[in-house]
């Protein structure tokens, strides 16, 4: 940068935060976090090299920001706060800004400057840490605890903070004077107001899952594991807390108690449907009850718990647990509406990303499916994971497995372990984590044919470069079918329903946040008429000049 | 997919056929190709296992396209053509479709339903091959030839056409009815009138590099590397064909004539500016020259050929090679306004994506750059290439010693090798050409330290995981400095000049693009006034209702 793209920058600052200011905004932001704004990076010897004024000492590198800061708070006037975020520490050791050095430094050089200090840790993927990882809140207050002894400005902070207890801790021992909470906000807006008006039991606890994040890493309309309004409530009119009353008395029956049915049943009753859910097991909750027994998944348990604890309060739902519905007993109970949500079942041919068609000798050997460790099968020995999934559950069985001690090889033709998880932020963290655990990874290789204790696999680039791998046990772990024979023999008599759905993974296979979505949209349609595989919602329409 | 989803996929194509022809649309398209229509996933047994009447014999794979043709064909009327994209071969083998088999059956089944076909191969990367790997025009005609004799209908194929000869060529010889040409049309939207008007070293032709592809995948605005006003004719009113007339009667100096210096000066020029093109080498196209001369990069001289053909037919245009011109050199010319394109050099310390400094060690050992390569240095035994770039050098580094005889390891600390090239579609095939060529690949590991003869690398994801590689040549792909001395030496004085600019690698490395847009809008911007950092384009506004 040029002395004159600097002038440029700091102008272009003074002009955006004057526009905002014109645009009736109260609070204006300088940015140096998240390893992705020009004062970090010119904060940061890694990036900032310079030989001028800018450059060097730490009074250098932080002149820019000193000059934006100043500049701003100029002019944007007294009725504007100008709030400057800054990430204290970057988790790089001396590879990265550290809170206990240069981190606290910045903190008292600028103490006086911003309105308003918003700190937290860089990058995003430290920050916005999944559950997985950080299943605590208020993970962050290591490390920024002490700017508030350094600055007679209020202090805001994060932390998937979900709970009030959380909350006012940090308040009353000093920490911060906010509470920021932006991820907790996604899955229930109406947070605050639930703290203030002590109606503890209805919030929607974010589950840190980051699927919200990897809709935007994916450039997606954004979703949220527990909160399926999030996204919808200009496009489509979804309230995240009030929904249209009951089109009908009549009685709606839900079929299974995962996040789906839960979610449909809850939002059902809350429309003032009389429900009866009927749910095969002896627990609800199907897939994120069996799921968050898995290692970092336990808050996936808050999807189930969240749903059962204010459905256990409705006088218009009756739950049946250990009931296996028959079609014959469907067609029995006579309830004209009826909503299908037995979820899906792992494969059990190795059908999935590489594979169309079952792996060739798949049948010759005894292989495992994610829902047999979940059940308690015997596992022995090397385990053989193979993940042609790529998203959470690979490396979980394979963690899982470790933990009993066995010798684990976790197979997968992507180029990295649980690909997916790149989207929420995770990827390195399963990497460094299966390597922690000492499993044997091997990449970019999908299995060519299985004969018994041993897998022969076959580079994904290159067909000639072939190995073979032995295992005691081997998993496959790749794509999932909808258990939906119920749901197919009650559609042989359809004209018997005025409402006959499936929903969630017994409709299509996917994520939770996707399932507890399906439900809700069927909840929300059901007797409206819509076709609700097509709806229509609002869009922005382009005006050119 | 229900009965009912294909009800309803069968109505929202009439209904969005029915839009279109509202619309005023003449030609309506039914789309089954790249493997990302319903259409095609039908036709594939791959995907579609249906045992219904949509399922099993090629008939019923085929009644969904039937159908929807057909509906389709009626709903518009008579005035307005329906088109057939079909892909007769995914390149697959037995794993898809194939132009000799089911392809070649899927045309005789469909022959007079559609009003044009429009056939190529799928997926993307076959169809929109990149010049590397399909160097020749008409690159699909083994797989599209068959179609004309099977239809009455006209027929419509691509495969990166830009001269008269080979399209020409293909309509005599009864192939093609019509040519189909986005890239080309990317490069020189003017292309078909060129050829009308015997302009034929007008046409800028297309170098078949996909960086037009490349923005599509991370979602950014499109860019050409032979045509920088793609993109701008509206955000910007760039003109492909003409651009505003002189501002001044000054004289204009150009130093460098690599892309962005010969695209400023063909501008400047067109604008009727007195140009001196200053070259300090004895050949003009700066890097396009020297890495034209790489393993499958040849189609690169277009750049600097199209440019030079028309720069040497100016009578406004002074060029001078062998001419490096010192700061006082260029006070002496005494003209008021300079572009200084002289390009940048491959750092020799490893600094690059992974590393912020120079590699432990590196002054020990002799590391070559590609500039070192290109320029002819020895190299000798076992080359370990190290490339952190990420882009096309590697491997094309890589390949040019396996050609000499070396034996070759590739280092980066990507998850796959040159994972740039995923946006642009090659990254399967360089990696299967690596592998066919014999190239050792070693991924996700970076150069902790270097010694004489070895590298030591760790694992970018656990830093317990270490190995030592040893070589006789190192070569170090990271990234690229500007060669600015002389910009900076001007810049001391820069109140000498009406304009001081440098441009293109000179400002910043980048693509060869970057450096041409970066020209071109230089020339654009001379004499405007205008602060050329930071143009002012028109946006799509959007409405809410």
């Amino acid at each position: 940068m040029s002395k004159r793209d600097i002038a440029n920058l700091r102008r272009w600052h003074v002009e955006a935060a004057q526009r905002a200011r014109r645009a009736g905004y109260d609070i204006v932001y300088v940015y140096a976090g998240h390893d992705m704004t020009m004062l970090q990076h010119f904060m940061k010897p890694q990036y900032n090299q310079r030989g001028d004024e800018y450059g060097g000492s730490l009074e250098n590198r932080v002149r820019l920001t000193r000059e934006i800061l100043t500049e701003v708070r100029e002019a944007v006037g007294h009725e504007c706060a100008v709030a400057f975020r800054f990430s204290t520490d970057e988790l790089l050791g001396e590879d990265g800004l550290q809170a206990e050095s240069e981190g606290r430094d910045i903190v008292a050089m600028l103490a006086e400057l911003p309105d308003l200090w918003d700190v937290n840790i860089s990058g995003w993927e430290n920050d916005s840490a999944t559950a997985r990882f950080e299943p605590n809140e208020g993970y962050q207050e290591a490390y920024t605890a002490f700017v508030k002894s350094l600055t007679s400005k209020p202090v805001v902070g994060v932390g998937r903070f979900t709970s009030a207890d959380a909350m006012v801790s940090q308040v009353r021992r000093g920490l911060l004077d906010l509470i920021g909470a932006a991820r907790p906000s996604i899955a229930d807006p109406f947070l605050p107001r639930k703290i203030d008006e002590d109606r503890f039991d209805e919030i929607r606890e974010c589950i840190g899952c980051n699927i919200c994040v990897a809709a935007d890493n994916i450039v997606a309309p954004i979703r949220c594991t527990q909160n399926p309004t999030q996204g919808e409530e200009w496009k489509q009119g979804w309230h995240p807390e009030t929904i249209e009353a009951a089109a009908s008395d009549d009685p709606v029956l839900v079929i299974g108690g995962g996040p789906a049915g839960l979610e449909a049943a809850l939002q059902l009753a809350n429309r003032g449907y009389a429900v009866t859910l009927a749910e095969a097991g002896e627990t609800l909750g199907g897939r994120v009850s069996r799921e968050s027994e898995l290692p970092g998944l336990a808050s996936y348990a808050r999807v189930r718990d969240y749903r059962e604890n204010l459905l256990r309060q409705k006088a218009n739902v009756d739950i049946y647990l250990g009931n296996r519905l028959s079609a014959d007993d469907v067609v029995e109970l006579g309830i004209p509406q009826v909503l299908v949500a037995t979820g899906a079942r792992w494969r059990r041919d190795g059908v999935g990303r590489t594979h169309y068609f079952a792996i060739d000798g798949v049948g010759q050997v005894e292989a495992l499916t994610p829902d047999d460790v979940m059940d308690g099968a015997e596992v022995s020995g090397r385990v053989l994971v193979y993940d042609d999934d790529h998203y959470l559950m690979g490396s979980c069985i394979a963690e899982l497995c470790r933990q009993r001690g066995h010798e684990v090889c976790l197979l997968t033709p992507a180029s990295i372990v649980a690909a997916w998880t790149d989207y929420t932020l995770e990827q390195e963290k399963v990497q460094a984590r299966m390597l922690d655990l000492g499993v044997e990874i091997v990449v970019s290789q999908e299995i060519d044919s299985l004969r018994p204790g041993e897998a022969e696999i076959v580079n994904v680039y290159h067909e000639a470069y072939r190995q073979t791998l032995a295992f005691d046990t081997l998993v496959l772990i790749t794509s999932r079918l909808p258990q939906d024979e119920l749901y197919q023999a009650l559609l042989a008599q359809e004209e018997r329903f005025d409402t006959l759905r499936a929903i969630g993974d017994c409709h299509a296979p996917g994520t939770v946040a996707a399932a507890v979505y399906d439900g809700h949209s069927a909840a929300r349609h059901l007797g409206s008429g819509e076709d609700t595989y097509a709806p229509l919602f609002n869009r922005e329409l382009p005006a050119l000049d």
